[in-house]
Parts: structure tokens; C-alpha cells; sequence
């Protein structure tokens, strides 16, 4: 063997054992362990994903864990991830007292973190927010879309509120606010504009905040068919009617009189709310009306007005 | 005793058995379990919170879920939550095995739910999204505050961009932009309006929305001593030299110079935004910023102008 191939076979060598050293190490009798497959992110950090894994017995992953952790702390990483499907919930005590933390969870997975290095971790935080919407449809007659709810904050109270409704995972502002009006009342309506949006903190298990967006939209058809589950009655109301309730004068209730007159002064006269500029699949762009009828032109055209 | 007296005493004993109903249950051996201590939710719905209970044996835990599945079963109950603390992780695996899924987690708790009678659940859905802020912020030259990235999608580009973060749990969009600007840059600054907007899908965790707020900012100091964990480099730049940046033309970075051109158009010219009307503790109302210089006035003037 000549000296090229030589070193060649010593540097393949090499790799194999650096490689091999990623994924065992040995346990107190010098028996090996395999290590839990994990992969880099690009923080420094290792996510290891449980999901297609079967079934693990607890014995195992506890070898497995001890042995990755101690790998990784000597390979500088910093957040370790695992996510572990329901089926393997056997799996959460034993990361939890080496040290793991919930990170957040959804229905088919708990997703825990652990920080090697001394604080502060700057792991990512969870998901924060909810998103809800309130709709704000008019009719040809300008009157507008108005019902009573079955249950929650507003039941029994005899107060004409517009469709509001929660944001899905994965739908869009613009689409939750058509959708919601078509599920309670059976109208088809399209969006038109974003008229305000309000933060309420701790609304959401105590901790989260919820940012409601009230969406102007434009009706297309009339008849009202109300969905007997959540909506007690629904029907059409002049603005003035809507906005003069008793409820909107009350002491605590002024965020309320602010919208309605929001929606008041949109149904007379002019109010500059934000349209939806551009949409793909996945993103969707809300901007001054007025700004947007200028990007509507071409590109240049824009780019030489702006 | 007479009739009355015997009647109360009656009345009194079924009441105490029918409580008594409410917190135990007999198992297979005659033998009597106390249920698990829930909390009737406005939705007919029961919420056990175990965050205050030191500890529970697995055995404890799942007999009194036994029992208390049965009792609330008949009781015609339906969404059962229950919030384990993460010192009671030892009880997660009893829960999933008897059909619950997990809900969401937050560091120290994980919540689990069942769904008692048929589908459909219309129990809440967890949180769903991030919030992000960009900071356009001006000095008295009218240049613009931008910087470069250590890390993440925009580092090693040669991009200039504006400063950018995540929206901490409770924290208002606007208070967010003003502790980004001044974490990355040290400087101080005031918010004055929501420009745009921006959805963007499956972004965080492959499938939680990201809405990233675009927010006017009025620096009042203009030393810049970036932070050097995070930012790479900092400065002033006028918005022109930032809008033309050949990035802002490339293919796939539309929404990137859509932007960019909102930041020039309100640089140059009127554009209108949604400013902050009320704020308090727990709620923030944005609006357009015209209707916000009404709604400023007095209520009953507002009230008649609108």
C-alpha cells in the first residue's frame, strides 16, 4: 500500500471512529449504549425527535438519555429538544427528573427542553397568542349583521354583538373572519378591511394574550339561517341602533363604545383601515388601504410613486 | 320533633348524602375512593387543578381517575381538563392511558383533556401564535435605525434590516418594539404607529402562524452601542440607500420590499397607520390613526362627530 492510500485508509479510519463516537458510548460495566438520535440545530442545540418511534421501554431511554446528555454537555450543545408522541408518555417522568422542562404541547405530543449550559437559556419561547376575530358585515341597506350567544361572557345579557369567532390553526385572519360568519349566520360575505385590533392580556389560560381583530366585510347574500348550537338569535340592525345600546354607556365597558364607534364612523364616512395587500398559501400582507392602491399598480409604477 | 323540624332534618341528610355523592365513589370491593377535586367550568365542563398538591401515587392517581371518570360520565359532564404540575410528572402516562391527549404545556405544567360524550370536542384550542415586531425607527435626519445579524436567517447576507424580535408572553406589541430597538441598540425610543402587518403560516414549529408587526418608532437618543451577543453591526442609514438594497429585488423577497417601500412611503409623504388609543394594564386598542385624533376629544364630542 503506498503512502497516499495509507493515509487515506488511516483518515477513513478515523472518520468511522469519530462517527461511531457520535452515536455510543459506554456505560459504568464499559458496555456500549447507543445514543438518542438527535440533530443539530442551527443554535448549537440538539432535537431529538421521538415521533416514528413504536414503543421504548423506560429502561432504555433512561440509559439512552444519560448517555446523550453526557455526550452533548462534552460536545459544547446548548438546548436539547425532545419530542415525544403520545404513545410514549411512559417517557415524560424520566426527562423531567433529569432536568427537562415542558416545553409546549399539542394534542399528539409533548415537546420538552433542557438548557446544558449555566442561564439564561435563550431557547424560543411557546406559542403566545390566540387570535380572534369580530366581523362587521354590512348589508346593501348599510345595516348591519348582529346576534345573541348561547353561552360564555355575553349569554343572557340582551346585548346585539357582531360574529366574533376564534382564528384556526393555520387560517388567516381575513379567512376566520369569513368563515365564522358563514358558520353562525349563513351569510357570504367577503373581506374588505382590518378596522382596529385590540391586545387583552392573561385572557387565555391566564397567561396568554388574545389580539382581536375587528374585520369589515361585505355581504353577498342576506337571508340569515342561524347555527342553533352557540347563536341564540341573529338579524340585521341599523349601525345607530347597534351603537347606542345601553351596554356600550356602561363603566368598564368603554373598549366596547370604541369599536362600535369605529364601526359607526366606517358605515359614514371615510376611515382608513388596512387591506389585504398580497396573499399566498402561507403569508398575507394587511396595509393602509390607501397605500395599497398604490402597490395594486405595477411594480415599478409603485416603486416610482412610493 | 315536630313534622317541620323533621322535614328540615330530612332535607338536611339528603343533602349531605347527595354531596357526599359529588367527592366519593365505591370500588369493585366496596370500598370508598375519593374523587378527584374538579371545579364546574362555564361550559359544562370540569377542571381539576393539581398544581397546589405536593404529591399523588400513581395508584392514588389512577383509582381516583377511575371513579372520577365514571361519576362526571353520569353527571352528563363532557370537556374534563386536568393541570399536572411538572412534580407530578409521574402521573402523565396514567392520564394518557385512559384516553386523555395533552392540551398544551407551559414550563412548570402540562394540561391534559378528555373529551367525555361523542365527537365532535369543542373544547378551546391552544395558543396558535407568535408575534413579531419590526422597528422602523427614525432619527431627526430622517435616516432609518438598522443593523446586522450574528445568527439566524439574515446572517452572512450583507443585508441591512430593520431591528426585529418576538413579542414576550404579556407584553403589548408596542411596549415590545420600544425593548427590542433598545436591547439591540441602546436606543430609546417611542412607538407611533402599526404600519402593516404580516401572517405568515406554519413559521414556528411547523405549524403555528407567525404575525409580524411593522411599527414606526421616534428615537430620542441616537448613540448607538449595539448588543453584542445578538447584532453584528449597527447604524443609521438613509431609508432610500435601505429600500435599494439589491436583496429587496431579488426573486422570493417580495413581501421584504413591499415593506421596505411602506417605511419609504411614510418616511416622504401621509400614510396612514393604526396608532395606540387606549392602553391599560391588560387591554390596547389600535386604530387609524385619523379617527384615533376624534375618538381623543371629549367622549360626548367623539360620540356626536362620529
Amino acid at each position: 500500500m503506498g503512502l497516499t492510500k495509507t493515509l487515506l485508509f488511516l483518515v477513513f479510519c478515523c472518520q468511522r471512529y469519530i462517527l461511531l463516537l457520535g452515536y455510543c458510548s459506554m456505560d459504568g460495566e464499559g458496555q456500549q449504549i447507543s445514543l438518542l438520535d438527535g440533530v443539530e440545530d442551527r443554535f448549537g442545540g440538539i432535537v431529538v425527535n421521538l415521533m416514528e418511534v413504536e414503543s421504548m421501554t423506560v429502561e432504555d431511554f433512561d440509559a439512552k438519555l444519560d448517555a446523550s446528555l453526557k455526550a452533548w454537555k462534552d460536545q459544547g450543545k446548548k438546548g436539547i429538544w425532545i419530542k415525544l408522541p403520545r404513545e410514549l408518555s411512559s417517557l415524560v417522568d424520566t426527562a423531567i427528573k433529569k432536568g427537562f422542562t415542558y416545553h409546549h404541547a399539542e394534542n399528539e405530543y409533548v415537546m420538552l427542553t433542557s438548557w446544558l449550559p449555566e442561564p439564561p437559556s435563550t431557547l424560543p419561547c411557546n406559542a403566545s397568542h390566540r387570535i380572534g376575530i369580530g366581523a362587521f358585515v354590512l348589508n346593501k341597506n348599510g345595516e348591519m349583521l348582529v346576534v345573541q350567544e348561547n353561552s360564555g361572557y355575553f349569554r343572557d345579557k340582551n346585548v346585539w354583538k357582531v360574529p366574533t369567532g376564534t382564528i384556526k390553526e393555520g387560517e388567516s385572519i381575513w379567512a376566520g373572519a369569513v368563515r365564522e360568519v358563514k358558520e353562525e349566520t349563513d351569510i357570504d360575505a367577503e373581506f374588505v378591511e382590518v378596522l382596529a385590533f385590540m391586545e387583552s392580556h392573561q385572557a387565555v389560560w391566564q397567561r396568554k394574550t388574545d389580539i382581536f381583530f375587528v374585520c369589515e366585510l361585505e355581504a353577498s347574500t342576506f337571508e340569515i339561517k342561524k347555527q342553533d348550537s352557540e347563536i341564540y338569535a341573529a338579524k340585521w340592525m341599523p349601525v345607530e341602533e347597534y351603537v347606542n345600546q345601553p351596554f356600550h354607556n356602561k363603566k368598564g365597558n368603554e373598549m366596547f363604545k370604541l369599536i362600535a364607534n369605529i364601526c359607526l364612523k366606517r358605515s359614514r364616512d371615510k376611515y382608513t383601515g388596512f387591506v389585504l395587500t398580497t396573499d399566498s398559501p402561507k403569508k398575507s400582507l394587511y396595509c393602509s388601504v390607501d397605500h395599497a392602491n398604490l402597490l395594486n399598480e405595477t411594480a415599478d409604477q409603485a416603486s416610482t410613486s412610493l
